[in-house]
């Protein structure tokens, strides 16, 4: 069996891939900050080595207009499958540093975790494959498919140069199925596939009032305050009951069946272990629908910030000159980001009162991810796991949007396996982040695997007949896990 | 004449006058930032001396817990009235800085007005008071009138001490009448004193949701967000009209007679007026109101400043945990800022939803003032203002609140004949700042002529037949001007 080495190299080299992958989080490889750009340079320069001295070809560092990607392939296996290997070096800020019980970039074991900024999100999960071609590419100098890697650096400031990068080299980056690690899973013995994501669409709207700040003594009552509209704006956004109150909003927002709630409410957390997560007391939205289906099945609307006005402490008497709100939709299968962008934008110009100007802007987008649980790879994927955890793993929705899969989909027309290996306690995003070691270990046995299963698939296309299984399973849930 | 010496004073000291009140204006008594609490004091020292120079009793520095309040008296005049002149030495922030033509704390003559931070607001303003003063005491060694002085050093941080300062001494401080120049006229040869001002609430409301900020992908559509609420109340305090929807707020909004309108429309600015001093294209606000009506007669509620969420370039994807509007209002004679403090939380705890947690607090506040136009110390201002100026005074209201004026009505009972000696020109609080000096001059001459008129008077308080005019004046406008 071509695994048996790789694994028994995989559990000899532990103190060593620990090693490395302090080396990785030592890096304050900080995307969205400036003065943390030679930090990125360096964090991609130690990627890129790493991958070479693992065996990988035409490894290469490509610049993009601000942090590179990491790239390296593997493409030795004619007639095999290919898998494209993604994750991101880049880490968020570690503020609040006094939060911290050791310093973020000096990684640290404490039990079976180790804590650092990036440890779990994402470079400790995305090192669980880079470790698995090691073991491969050092006992059998061979993969079981063909391999190509990207590392991007810009994942945490939402990926702005990668449809670039993947629709400027879509024929170099044709694949079969992207593969990656940077989401949940349940608990250390409850692995999870991530099948899928809401889209996103992110906007400011500016409102636009007198040409300079007024004195409110002297103009309140008269001349209308921005921010007073854009307050007046954002209220119209929801109904009562917490529906996005958008005229059209919901048209094409795919209807569940009860089967797929039941699976729901048995797989995916609970609302009090969504509320214990969130430290919040009383849930909130739409009615009919768990917390869990609020935050996956149905889409959202959130403010995200406010600028406007007078922000010091204490009063200043003033009308503002503008006013700015961040908004995010999150989106579910299958709204278009260009729908609901058009929609929005028409929604504005006709409540805002001729008494003020605005603009929208468009930041991003992107569509909604829903992967064929029926798809082979998915196959391969919950094998991988059952041998990684000894466990079955749960398929996951998650209400966030990782751009990667979006792109895949829409750019390279491939599905992607998502196996999450982050802890719920594990902090991603905030002070003492940590990755469970246990499960850095068992993630390397999971890609092993996972890159035997693909290899031995006979094909890696659904059949005309599991394509029909994998909508009934979608509708109906025929296909239960 | 009493005046005549003083006046030729005044006429023949216009050059040292203007030199003094450049080694004031040359002080950044910035009052709202700690950094310049050693100039406020510098100023404070200087102001002190001088009064002292020309002669007043009793000179002294007042401490505040913040910034001092200067007192002078010359109180030898057993028999005639006293006349407590009001004034502030401190200046608002010269930002921005490079918008200024010539650095704001190095006062500059060019063509007729004098540039610099506080030339007008307030310190050319009452320095006329004071040289008016000066003119008599050099010439005649005395005053046709007992003088107190009240200077403060916290006017443009809304007054934090002066309601300590005038309540703890109200004895001291008893008087006949308050005097004070610290708002507009409508053109160099068009004298006005302001003889309404609008009351003031200032709150700030602040939302509480997750004890921490949430990812809106992992939570948006499940939890309240604080700062989406917050905007949700903002909208409910108007109604589609621009009219404050708080119930109960207009009940004791006091109604005026047609011929007020037709009074303020004669005099007041236009809308046209209005529109362009704020650099806006379009009024707003209630129907049936001319926009100085709405500035002055009426109410209005204004959001001054939002905080919450992200503010920085770009996406975050961000549930906040909180939210903070700073909401002021305005109130019109006869609104108590106490009831409607009341009304303001009653509305707020009924509209707030039980997903979030919510607070008010108020920062400050001031009762609306409206002086009787018939009292005999407004009839000594219309003399005043024609000796000055060679004109008869337009009455003005103002939509603003000089905390002063009310707190003298509240605490002393005395009422405050105020006239502005600034041009709609004058930029103040913005850059480029200045003070019109044949105006200084003029001011100065308004001075000498008010204190000897109401040093010159029977009687200071209005009889019994003159209250009843000026009641029916109010509402009928028997009187004109």
């Amino acid at each position: 069996m071509i695994t048996s080495r790789a694994l028994e190299y995989a559990q000899s080299h532990r103190p060593s891939f620990l090693a490395q992958l302090k080396d990785l989080v030592r890096f304050p490889s900080v995307s969205s900050q400036p003065k943390h750009a030679q930090d990125i340079k360096r964090c991609a320069a130690w990627l890129a080595n790493h991958l070479r001295k693992i065996g990988l070809d035409s490894v290469r560092i490509v610049p993009t207009p601000r942090h590179p990607v990491v790239y390296g392939e593997w493409k030795r296996a004619p007639g095999r499958p290919t898998v494209l290997i993604y994750g991101h070096y880049d880490v968020l800020p570690a503020d609040p540093l006094r939060e911290w019980h050791s310093p973020p970039f000096e990684p640290t074991v404490r039990g079976e975790d180790l804590y650092g900024r990036g440890a779990c999100d994402d470079k400790g999960q995305f090192f669980t494959h880079v470790k698995a071609l090691e073991a491969y590419l050092q006992t059998e100098r061979a993969l079981p498919v063909n391999v190509k890697c990207v590392f991007e650096g810009e994942e945490e400031i939402d990926s702005p140069n990668l449809v670039p990068f993947v629709a400027g080299n879509n024929r170099a980056l044709r694949a079969n199925v992207a593969f990656m690690s940077d989401s949940q899973m349940l608990a250390p013995d409850r692995p999870a596939i991530t099948h899928a994501q809401r889209g996103a669409l992110r906007l400011e709207v500016e409102v636009r009032g007198p040409k300079q700040d007024l004195h409110s003594g002297s103009f309140g009552g008269a001349i209308h305050n921005p921010l007073q509209a854009l307050c007046e704006m954002i209220a119209s956004l929801h109904d009562k009951v917490g529906r996005v109150a958008i005229p059209g909003f919901y048209d094409r927002v795919r209807p569940w069946a009860a089967a797929e709630s039941a699976s729901m409410r048995r797989t995916g957390p609970s609302d009090a272990q969504i509320l214990h997560d969130a430290r919040a007391e009383k849930g909130w939205g739409e009615r009919g629908y768990s917390l869990y289906e609020r935050t996956t099945l149905r889409p959202a609307l959130t403010v995200n910030g406010i600028l406007g006005g007078y922000q010091g402490l204490g009063v200043k008497a003033v009308i503002p000159a503008r006013a700015l709100a961040k908004i995010s939709f999150r989106l579910a299968p299958d709204q278009d980001p260009k729908d609901i962008d058009r929609l929005f934008r028409r929604h504005i110009a006709r409540i805002m009162p001729g008494s003020v100007q605005s603009a929208v802007r468009t930041l991003s987008s992107a569509k909604p991810a829903l992967m064929n649980r029926n798809h082979p790879s998915m196959r391969a994927a919950v094998l991988a796991c059952w041998k990684g955890f000894d466990a079955v793993p749960a398929f996951l929705r998650t209400g966030g949007s990782i751009p990667a899969v979006s792109i895949f989909q829409e750019y390279l027309g491939i599905p992607t396996v998502h196996i999450g290996l982050a802890l719920p306690d594990d902090r991603i995003h905030s002070p003492n982040e940590k990755f469970h070691l246990p499960t850095f270990y068992k993630g390397i046995t999971t890609s092993i695997w996972f890159l035997a299963a693909i290899g031995a698939l006979r094909r890696l296309r659904a059949s005309p007949r599991e394509e029909v299984e994998a909508k009934a399973a979608e509708w109906s849930l025929a296909y239960d896990h």
